[in-house]
This record gives C-alpha cells, structure tokens and sequence, in this order.
C-alpha cells in the first residue's frame, strides 16, 4: 500500500498544542495523530488510527491464541446490573449516566464484569461447559475527574477488557496465568518497558491482582522495585518488613516528661535533644524515635463511622492511599475538629497509645512497632510526652496496619534489597475476582455431581488506545516520534527530496517495488523543501526513512534508521532489496 | 482456522425469543448470534462479530479503494457544534443527551456532520487541500422510539459514515458519484437485493438526495418502482405525472347543489350518482370526481402558523409524509377543533376553494388539479357543494404540492411503465448536503484567486451492524440461515456425524487439511446426535456443511450446499479438494 502525503489528511503543527504538558501528548498532536474533540475526549487522525488498529490486532492475536473468544458488548448499558452489584453507586461521579426518553436509567459502561456474567449465566448451566474466557476490544467511558495528557488518561477509550469463567480455584488460577502469560507477550511483541507489580484489587472486589506498568517518568502510578531481584509492586501494595520483637530486659521505665509547646514531630525532637541525657553512642534523637499517631475514623460498608488510631515512626508520614487499601472495601477519613471537640480524652499533638485506648479507641500501629521498641510519644495532655514507653511491656496495640509511607531504601519484601521507587503507566491490570460478580447474579453452574456449582471468575484489562501514547511516550526522542515496526502507520518512509524528474520517477518505481514486495509506504510527494520533509519525517516516527535526494546523480539513495539515527547510501539497483532488509531488520 | 463447537461460546435456541417478530432477528437470537442486552441494544456472540466484521472489511476496503482517508471520531460529543447546528435540539427525544461531572452537556453522536466539519475546518486552509473523502466506522446512537427487529433497528449501531469536502458543486457530484458507484460495488459484493431510490433530503438538509434500499418485506420503508424501467424513488419523492390542461369551451356552468349530510366523499359519491343526470358514457361517478379540501397549518422556522388547504382527488388520501417532504424544513399539522371554532368561515366537510380563498387562507392542490378539470366539491355552506366547478375559469390555485397518496398503477415518472410499490430496509443514505454545515462553521479555503470559497459537502451513511440483519433477513430459508461465503463466520461446517475413532480421527485430518489451505473451518465436534448436529448446522448457515457420517466407511463424506439445499458424496481421498471447490464454487 502507497499512501501519498499530498493528498493525505494530516498537517503537522510548529507548535505544541497549549493543553499539552507530556511529550507523546505533544507529538501525537504535533504530528497529526490525534486531535482533541472535548475535554478527555479525542479523534484519531489517519496515521493515528493505523498506530491503534495495529496495537489491537497485536491484543487480539495473543488472545486468540490463548483460547479467548471474542465478542462485542454494547457500551450503552441497563442500569439494573450495575444496581446488583452496587457499582452504579460505587462508581460515584466516575460514571457516565443518562436516562432514555422514557426515563429509563442507562450508563455508559466502564468495565463490563456484570454483563459478562448476566451473559454466561444466560448461555450457560453445566460443569461441562466450564472454562470459557470470553473477550472484547471495545470503547469504554470514564468521567475522570482530571483527563489529562491528552490519550493517555481520556474519557472515552478503548480497552481489551476479558473475563474467565472456572469450576475452582484452580482454573481460576489457570485463567489467570494464561492471561499474565499472554500479557507478557504482547508487551514484548510492543516492545514496551514495562514491570508486573503486585496490586490492590480496589473497588473490583477479589483477591489475587497485578499491574502492568509501562515504566514512565509522566506515569501517575508510583511503584517501588528491589534493587536486587525482580520483586515490584504498586506502593499500595508493599508489605512492611517487620523486625525481630526485643527484649524487655534493661530497658528504662516509662517517665512522662513536661515537653512544653511540642504538638509536632520536630518540636519533639529539638525537645529530646535539647532535654534527653544523650543516648548510647552518643547519636542525636531523631523522628524515628518518636511514636507519631494520627486519628482516623474508619466506616465498614453498611456500618458507623468508628475513631481509629494509627501509630508510625515519626519520620513516615501515614500514606493515605496505602492506608485506604489495607481497610478497603472500608471507607476512612480524617478526624476533623468536630470529632475531637466531641472527644476531649484526644489531646492534638500530644495523643499517645495510652490516651487511645484508655477512651476505647482502637489503637494500631505500623509492623515495624514491635514488642520491646521504646518511644517518645503523646501522653495525652498538653504540653507532656512519654519517653521510654515501651510496646508489648507499657501498651498492646490492637493490630498492625500498612499505611506508612514506603521510602527509598526500605527493604524489599522479598528479602533481596532495598527498594527503589519510580513512576508508572497502568497498561494492564489482572485480576482473580473470585465469586463477589457471579454471587451477585446467582452464577451457579450444574457440576458433575448434579448439585449447583457457584462459577469463579477472573477480569483482566488492557488499555489499548492508552497503548498508542505510552509507546509514544517511551520511544520518542527530542525530534519526534519512533515506532517500532510491528505498530508503525507504515513501513518505510520515502521522501522525494529532488526535483529532477528523473528521480521522482525513481521514487515512485520504489516505492511501487516496496508495495509490490508487501511493504506499507508512505510517500512524501508534496511540494515542500528538503529541509520540511526531513523535519516531518521525524516528527512522524516510521521506523525507517527513504531519502530520494541529491544522491540520485550518483545512483544511490540513503536509508536512515529512525531509532538510531544511523544513515547508510544504498546504489539504486539494489534499492529495494536494501530497505527491504533495513524494515526486516 | 477451526474452531471447535465443543468449547465454542454457542447455544442455540429451540424457541424463538418472545419479542422478536421478524425472521432474521428470530433467527440471529436461536443461532446464538446476537443476544439482547437492553431495549434496542445488543450484544454479539462470536459467531454474530465474524459477520459483523466481515461486513465492515468489505465496506472498508471498498471506500479505501475510492480514495476516501479512514479515522475514527469519538460517540461522546460536546454540545456546541449540535447547538450551532440546532441539530440538539431538531433531534428532538431521538438524542442521547446528557452532563458530565462538571455539569457540561454532551450527547451521543448519532451522525457526525459537525464534527467532521469542524475537524476539516481546523486542519484545511487551502483550495489545495481540497477534495477530501474522509470516513469512519463507528458506534452510533439514536434513541429510536420503537426499537425494533433487533439489530435491524436498534439504538446503537455501527455506520460507515463519510463525508466529502469540494470546492464546487461539480467536484461535489463527483464524490457523490464516487460514493454512489462504492456502494454499489459493496452491496453487490453483498449480494443484497436492493434498489437506489430518489429520496427526501429531511433533517439532514441539502439537495439531492438517494437511499438504497434493501428489498426486504419486513422493511419500514415504502417505495415504488416503475413495471417498465429502472426507475425507483421513496414515496416522498414521487413526482405526480401532470396531465395536460383541458379546453373550458363546452364545460357547464357550475352550480351549486343542496346535496343534505354529505360531509365524506362516500356520502357525496351516493348523493351525486342518485341525484345528478347520468354523465357521458353513462358511468357512474366515483370519488374521483370530486375535489377533497384537507385544512392544515404550516409553520416556517422561526415564522407563524399560516393556514393552508391541500386539494387533492377524491379518490386519493392525503399521505402525510409526503406532504411533509414537500413543505420541509416547515412543519405541518392538521387543523384542531379550535383552529376550525376560531374560523368559522371553514365548514368541516363543505370545504371549497371559494371559502378558503376567500378567507384569504394559501389554496394548494395535487398537480392532477389542471386547469378545464371539473370538479364536485364543497360550497362552504353547510349541505350544500359545487358541481362542474371548473379550475382555472372558476378559481385558481395559490400554487401546487405533492401530497395526495401514490398508488399502484400510477404512471411511472419517467414515462416509462406504471408505479408498484414495496418495502424496503434503508441500508445506505447519500446526500449533497452542499453548505449547510459549511455555512454553520465558517468552513472556507483561500481560493486560487486568494478569496476565500465556502466549501460544499457531501455526507453518506451505509449500515454495518444493520447489513448483518439485512443478510440474514433476505437469504434465510424456513430452516435458519444462509450467509454467502465472504460474510459467513466460516467457509466451512464440518460435522462429525459418526463415533467411529477413524471417522473423528480422519474429520479431524480433513479440518487440518482444509484450514492449511487458507479455509476457516466450524467443528462440530460435540457428543451430540447427528440430528441435533444437522439442525444446528442449518440454523447456523455456513455456506458449505461437510459431513463425515454413515459413509465413512464406504469412503466417503457428504457435502452439503446450503442455499441450493443439494448434496454430493466425495470420495474421502479427494475430501480435501473437493470441499475447497465447493467453497470457492
């Protein structure tokens, strides 16, 4: 296939587009991929559309060849599912909705697990009929509070969204690393840099989920990985290493001190140092050494709000996110100032563990808090702190919670290393939802030994129109675009750049060779100079660019390698078989 | 390809669904085609999407082949460009309207026209730029008050709509054409039945105008066609045969008769054949003798209701749809009781031309109404009408309007045989839309002469998901489907009909055989009887059905043609070949 530039839709801008703050953001518009149509919401323009259809045809073979059969939902869907399962309320300002002329409530579909289920449950009853997976590539809707950088978070996309259906645990395992497995395969057919980290399952409900992160500076998704193995994970999802409990023997009683005007973890610590008899070896105090609590309320679905304390090391703070994913599907909240009016036994900036649960709060701490550590921490009046008050001999906390900050160097779960943090781009995400959805719709199959079977079901997601901007994101360069071959809007890249009739007519017997030779091309036969033909070869991205230029005379074209930049003269007899083998690679 | 029934994500149904009324939407729903998720919204099932995409392949390659640039447009759509064409609120309850987060109200594209528009608007400057076809197969929504037949009507849908952008009216007739000449080709690649027919432009706006229809008895749509010619239009766009003007010379004077309770044409027909003196030839009078007056009120955008009375023969209705095309974009309603309380100058079934004109109300009338016709008709007294009274010498008409009913037998307006009508399923709409959207967005390109020319444009939907419906509806027999080969989910279904270990073991050779030959291949490899096979075999529709049974041992294997119904023994030895002639036929 030729496709001339002359005629084709496209005009690529000088400027970055003013709503563009990362660069596949900026380029993709820059270079006529796609353009903006409403906030979140974009039109893909020729080359762009070639880029998304051949990352789909790309998911599609791998699903396919994983035993994934394909179907197509509608995105404009009932209510009443959604009702089931309450993710018509979970959903919150997130989802589309809208009413139908008669008044009927209808939303456009952000993920599909209810209809799945509604559909297999209809289609299907017996044991025998189990595993199936079933797939589709289609456009989904998401009110994002903040769509941003243009494809790369829209509110209207297109995802891989599949679902697997399985008697047991087991094939629900099987279903899942099917799934990881084919995941891993497209990712590399992309050639995208990516890692697979452990994840909160988040309102989808189930137990065992990962991510896959595109590794990426303009990510959202912070993840940490070990410095020494493979081991990566959402930050939410980071398990804290906990230290050996000591022993009680030796340690100094518990003394509260009068610290004065010390209601922070910095007062504290100038307070200790300025106060405190130096400690062993002579080290300053420091944040670690205080016990810092921070009040919460905490609301089970269905349930009342209930006033928790969380203790960390004074030198983390509490990461909210992480905190929010270890009470999940709870809600928690921070005690605002009417909670610790109602509470006066809660003294602000001087709460300590005693204080808690002496007014029958509960008290939980970070894991590092183990039995026989000392801390500088509130003594629940004003103006006065405890020193030496020791875990397990002057308090029992609760339980443990995860929701301290995760720090560079902290020690990989995994034992090997010391993480490392970076940022990342959710391009898949899979997840063993277990039976929450096919409890929901009374899923049952017949098994084998006639008695009702309730099916388990996994959901895995993969953004493919996403795909297109974080492979723009991770390959560019400071002159435009690259694409890999496989995900290209062309092959080969041929720019007339003499005017010589004689050249031009070599150019396009070229380019017909490279057609006829099962190459895409895209031919640069406008009327434009060199100089602007170049500058838009690159911006453009193909992998590799013909020149047909002042080297004809001579009897040679250049062949220039997009990804390296290199640039080899190629005689005009061999021509074709030469950039047959540069695409080849 | 194979794939087999065993795990295939099929059921088939023995009973039709209760609210299916039409075959092909019976017969989708019992071969597991399709299911339905909400009231005129559907899902595909696999068998349903193969056809569905290779629908969309043929489409795609053939606009392709015309020049037209493929992209892909969001369905979620900002109001202002539907506000600036009114088209927000023109659509009435048929638009899916609603707000996001922020309040800010969008809609579901149900046709593309602004967007397009604007798209070229931002991108085009120059005469040079022009002419451009671009297209897109997309997702549409338009919230149909009756949805109906399934897929045949739903409310989402998938279209091909493209639109074209030329300098001038001769470059937009070539896109038209060039438009007009692609479906041809993908419909006759199809091989639907179907007819081109002059229509009405409607809301869409513009001036010529054609649908192609699909013949189709369950069609919603009425169209004519001439017994003698190709000619064929929408009854909206019929234009009545004018017969020639009649000397007055000799006609009686016209007199008014007392002709009692006559408010109908059947009581005046009665009254006229027992009380006026035989006509010529001594045939009774019929209602084509006499003059019917219907009152209506008209409203201009943006104007009043102005009063009108539509003439037409008595023998013929007003058809209201074509009226409605005839005055469009005004609209019209019948007279209310009040409108006729407030002018009483209008006598409900006495109604003449001589009232209403002398109420100084428009008079308009059917084409048929010459000048020298003669006619029987109200005398705007109560019991009393005109007879004899003549056009043109006793009253003259404001002006002439097609509106009266077109009937079977009617001449065919290209001279050429008489009229009959049919139903039809529009399945593809081509129209010059010229400058209305053009005029809405200020689409201009500097001219040659460096002044700015408005550009015209062309706008041209085709059915996708649709045509699947339209397929199955005109090649179904009374046993289940019947798809030709370039649509069909398979080339071939290969049943195995016999227990015997050779047998499976040599369909399964035969299935390799034929897939490594390019054929895709359906393999009933259930534990079900042969009967249970051959129905479902037939329910499904592949063109061809190989079937290796009771033969087997003789050496042979029955192939099955599925729309002739015949079938032939092929030696095993040369299945192979045999099924792919078969296939290729």
């Amino acid at each position: 296939m030729i496709t001339r530039m002359s005629t084709l839709f496209l005009r690529t801008l000088r400027d970055d587009p003013a709503d563009a703050e990362v660069p596949s953001h900026k380029l993709l518009v820059r270079a006529g991929y796609v353009r903006r149509t409403a906030p979140g919401v974009y039109s893909w323009l020729p080359l762009g559309l070639r880029v998304f259809r051949h990352v789909e045809q790309i998911v599609r073979e791998e699903m396919d060849a994983m035993g994934a059969q394909e179907i197509l939902l509608p995105a404009l869907l009932p209510r009443d599912p959604y009702e089931a399962t309450n993710r018509w309320t979970e959903y919150g300002p997130n989802l589309f909705r809208l009413k139908d002329r008669k008044g009927a409530e209808m939303l456009l579909g952000p993920t599909h697990e209810e209809i799945f289920t509604q559909l297999v449950k209809g289609e299907y009853s017996s044991y025998k009929d189990l595993p199936v997976i079933l797939y589709q590539v289609q456009t989904k809707y998401r009110d994002e509070e903040r769509p941003r950088a243009g494809i790369l978070r829209g509110r209207e996309f297109v995802m891989k969204d599949s679902y697997s259906f399985d008697l047991d645990d087991a094939g629900l395992q099987a279903s899942y690393d099917k799934h990881r497995a084919a995941y891993q395969r497209i990712f590399d057919r992309l050639g995208v840099d990516y890692v697979i980290v452990k994840a909160t399952a988040g309102a989808m409900g189930g137990s065992r989920s990962e991510e896959f992160l595109a590794v990426c500076e303009v990510g959202e998704d912070t993840f940490v990985r070990s410095t020494e193995s493979d081991y990566a994970a959402n930050v939410e999802a980071v398990t804290t290493t906990v230290p050996d409990a000591l022993p009680f023997d030796g340690l100094p009683a518990a003394v509260v001190h009068e610290t004065g005007d010390t209601p922070t973890i910095d007062t504290l610590v100038d307070w200790a140092n300025a106060s405190l008899p130096p400690r062993g070896g002579n080290t300053a105090y420091t944040a670690a050494d205080t016990l810092k609590n921070v009040m919460v309320k905490i609301r089970k679905p269905g349930g009342d709000w209930e006033i928790t304390a969380v203790g960390v090391p004074g030198d983390r703070e509490v990461d909210f996110k992480r905190l929010e994913a270890s009470v999940e599907p709870a809600e928690v909240e921070l005690l605002d100032d009417a909670d610790f009016a109602a509470n006066p036994a809660l003294v602000k900036g001087y709460i300590g563990p005693k204080g808690v649960q002496g007014a029958e709060f509960t008290y939980l701490v970070d894991p590092r808090v183990v039995d026989g550590t000392s801390w500088i921490t509130g003594a629940d009046v004003k103006g006065k702190h405890y020193v030496d008050l020791v875990v397990g001999r002057d308090f029992t906390p609760d339980g443990v919670i995860e929701a301290a900050s995760v720090r560079d160097g902290d020690p990989s779960p995994d034992g090997n290393g010391v993480l490392t943090s970076a940022k990342g781009i959710e391009i898949g995400h899979i997840f063993q939802l277990g039976r929450k959805y096919a409890d929901a719709f009374g899923l049952d199959v017949l098994g084998e030994n006639g008695k009702p079977v309730r099916v388990t079901m996994g959901s895995y997601g993969l953004g493919v129109s996403r795909m297109v901007a974080v492979l723009a994101e991770q390959m560019h360069d400071d002159k435009g675009l690259r694409w890999p071959r496989e995900v290209a809007p062309f092959d080969v890249h041929l720019v007339i750049a003499n005017k010589d009739e004689a050249a031009v007519a070599g150019a396009s017997e070229l380019a017909d060779a490279l057609d006829a030779a099962g190459l895409s091309v895209l031919l640069d036969d406008r009327k434009a100079s060199p100089g602007v033909k170049f500058k838009d070869s690159e911006l453009l991205g193909m992998p590799v660019v013909v020149v047909v230029g002042r080297g004809w005379a001579n009897g040679t074209v250049e062949i220039r390698d997009r990804f390296t930049g290199e640039s080899v003269e190629a005689p005009v007899d061999g021509a074709t078989d030469a950039v047959i083998a540069a695409v080849r690679g």
